[in-house]
């Protein structure tokens, strides 16, 4: 059996769910788990999540899913379909500081997060050693703003071919549109504040000045308009009055670090719908 | 459309949510939200909750049930079905310590819960005015260890025919395995810790005494077996070397009254289903 | 023995806490508590809350008051201080909504918030039953934009003399510069996001339609610039993808209590120093 | 000026504060952070931890440890005094899961936790290649219920003279009190339940039973009571119906990792005091 997970989201209306899970109880698959929402049950959007099991000896990959297109054009569904033997290739890209990035090496290798890392990105050298550890390969790109263009052009050749989706763990350089646009896959980044509050730069300085009791990071998809892009995951934690900027970074890490591995894991097992500019992020 | 939600358990094979799903959509029903359970794929439990909008008109209620009975005998299921025209009737059972009962009046008038409150019982009269001033009967019960069993009588008395469940809003007297079969409904609590510690009297005195750094609250059913039954929900809330007993009570009641709020409304929304001694509460 | 609180701060130089616990001890006064804080050991703003017992037959409480004037004078010290003895009165505006309103009528009726009530004014009807069921004088005072002036003169006759602080307790009109300037007094406000983030109209839909992971409620002085005051409590939740607006606005309501009694109660504690537009909570 | 910390506790009276910040400042010291706690003002006990700088050049150590007896004694207080200069070594035990023991290796690398690491000692062997990859000796020392007391014996020999506290990184061995007599210094465990619930083996199995909705994870000193020692921080999490054993675990593993590193870092910092069975941790 081979575990399979299929992402819907179409027009709603009468008899979807009923219309699909006949289709893949037709198709002898085995639902392990299935996950419905409807923005509106009147005229608005569905969105599905079926995880199953897929007995491919009976029904080939190839079939099942000409016969699910049928379904969905019906049902003007847009809908991906990924199948567990298939794993991702995560590439990551780092500035100096370094315990995000080290959070996922260690929870990649301990088999926490079902992934391949096949390439670490920094524009400094600070983090080659620790990545070469753990026999990843390590690329220096360096970035300046007169280089941008020649950076991200390196960076592409790089990610292109050999990397699923790319994250920014704690990536202190703006990636540019066009960046965006041709490496054409999903980028997530992990932003040090709880957004939409204190966007841009040095948030948790922002936030001490502020004087907010609690503080954040959000993982969220990178978009052309940074720090706007569709939030997936956000951590918090109380903060005191004794409290240095120092204090919040050190917080923040956890936060940083957690926020972006659970948005991580969410992604891995194809548990995130995209709608519009918002996340449904199934459990 | 009469808002309508159907409970199901079974054992667990393929097909079920195709057969479910396809049943309701036969029945002209138009789903709204469903969400399903499995415990273990492979031989295991399915758990399921469907809310639909039933059209009477078309498909009465009773032909509904008749059918869907069919169905449900094929599976092996045990389900429930709840009509929104129907109001339930909430009992509340109160000591002298009145945070949550008042937090639940409050709730209730306001429409947040969808509920009616026929009435509220007493071993104290210190209520009676709070209680009244909503225009509930208040009916004073006293309690003594020689008297329980009259005591439970009258209660029961009270409570029959005239509550759908009840709600033990910080009542301080154990009731007995005899009250809840005669009473025969769902019996819901509140302990003023995060059980499984600090079952019995006192809770936050013994959680200060342990030097715990966090404290919490817990909602369950009431079953024979006191502070053992299905945990519904539960709050918690970090505390300082600085707090008092004192302080923990003020902060307990906080959780206290969340907890069971929050576990009502579950409740009222029939998102509850048991399994042995676990819940499965859908959000 | 009198309850007394001693606010106090100065810029930090050495040997303050010897100065001032030196004076306390002559003075036959009995700590009970002492918090300091230093924003800078070097060169920054000393903080400190003092609290002890004053035996006011050994020294009554115009000469302390006295002395320590002198001191404070060397130390270039900005101080009040606060006598238990002295219960604060607490103004109280609403307008439609009453859960905040409901939430501190009862916790001062337990004695939790150890504070007077003398006033509720509102520039709508809906809550006049509530609050006179307790025994509270109710002041319906309508606010249009052409009445703004008229409504705030009407409100400041009715605060000023009979309250030593006000609370908006979702009071959803901007009260002017002039109204705070001629109050003089301390106004609480209770906004319905988590600060900074979502000022302004409808924070729930705002936060819902940003697609947030988590909400919050600020409670904050009220300054010149609206949802720009000194943060005093600030508390979060989870939510989810299923979440509507009116859900949202729910679980709001639940932080909103708490972040705004939580404030009340430090600040009836004297727990709360200004340091420019932060806040310094001691707990 | 070096960093210092000065730890006292003493029955309580008055003129205590008085008298220690005058000390103090007569011994040319400035006073970075003052923490005072009484469990109760009339009779209780005293908590206090200063945090200064000394300067030696003026007065040198011995002179002022030699002065600060004499007061102490008076006090009837116990007291210890820590310099920044130096640096404290942490022994770190470790069984097969290594989440904990990678996580502190990587906050003592980035320069997060102020420790040396001289030595992790392990009874299994997995955790090797890691350790030395970051130039730490690595020490297996088997344990079987007939080898405890050579394997224990063989630890002491390895940490005696070379740390000055231990950490049970998931060290899923019990340790005896003559261990803990013959170490005759602080050791740290990380339990992976919200104590006192779930004592004993495999927790995360036990709350998934119980169903508890929130798991939790609690640092605390090892004493001969197993999972009775004084708690010096808990982290919690929110658990959901879908969540397996398997689930609960990887949660719980960032509970542990977080609650253990704040202990830690507590304890680095001298911010912790021991009354009875219970912690008092300064913030």
């Amino acid at each position: 059996m081979t575990h399979t997970v299929l992402l819907i989201q179409c027009p709603d209306k009468k008899g979807i769910v009923a219309r699909v899970s006949d289709f893949v109880f037709r198709h002898d698959a085995n639902i392990i788990n299935s996950d419905q929402h409807s923005t509106d049950p009147e005229g608005g959007r569905f969105f599905m999540r079926l995880e199953f099991g897929l007995d491919e000896a009976k029904v080939p990959r190839a079939k099942f899913e000409k016969d699910w297109a049928g379904i969905a054009k019906e049902l003007g569904a847009t809908w991906s379909i990924h199948y567990g033997t298939e794993r991702m290739r995560m590439g990551i890209l780092v500035s100096k500081q370094d315990h995000c990035l080290f959070d996922l090496l260690h929870r990649q290798r301990s088999g926490e997060l079902n992934v391949d890392i096949p390439i670490v990105i920094s524009n400094h050298k600070e983090c080659r050693e620790l990545v070469e550890r753990y026999g990843i390969p390590f690329h220096y790109v360096p970035f300046t703003a007169t280089t941008q263009s020649e950076a991200e052009g390196a960076m592409l050749e790089l990610l292109r071919g050999t990397t699923d989706f790319a994250v920014l763990a704690r990536y202190m350089r703006v990636v540019s549109d066009s960046f965006l646009t041709e490496y054409g896959r999903d980028v997530i980044n992990i932003h040090h504040s709880f957004l939409p509050s204190f966007k841009g730069a040095d948030p948790y300085r922002q936030a001490h000045e502020r004087g907010v009791k609690i503080i954040g990071a959000t993982a969220h998809f990178v978009t052309r308009d940074l720090d706007e892009g569709p939030i997936i995951e956000q951590m918090v934690d109380r903060i005191y009055y004794k409290d240095t900027v120092d204090d919040l970074r050190r917080k923040g890490r956890n936060l940083e670090k957690l926020a972006l591995a659970n948005a991580i894991q969410a992604y891995l097992e194809h548990r995130i719908i995209l709608d519009a500019n918002r996340t449904i992020v199934f459990q």
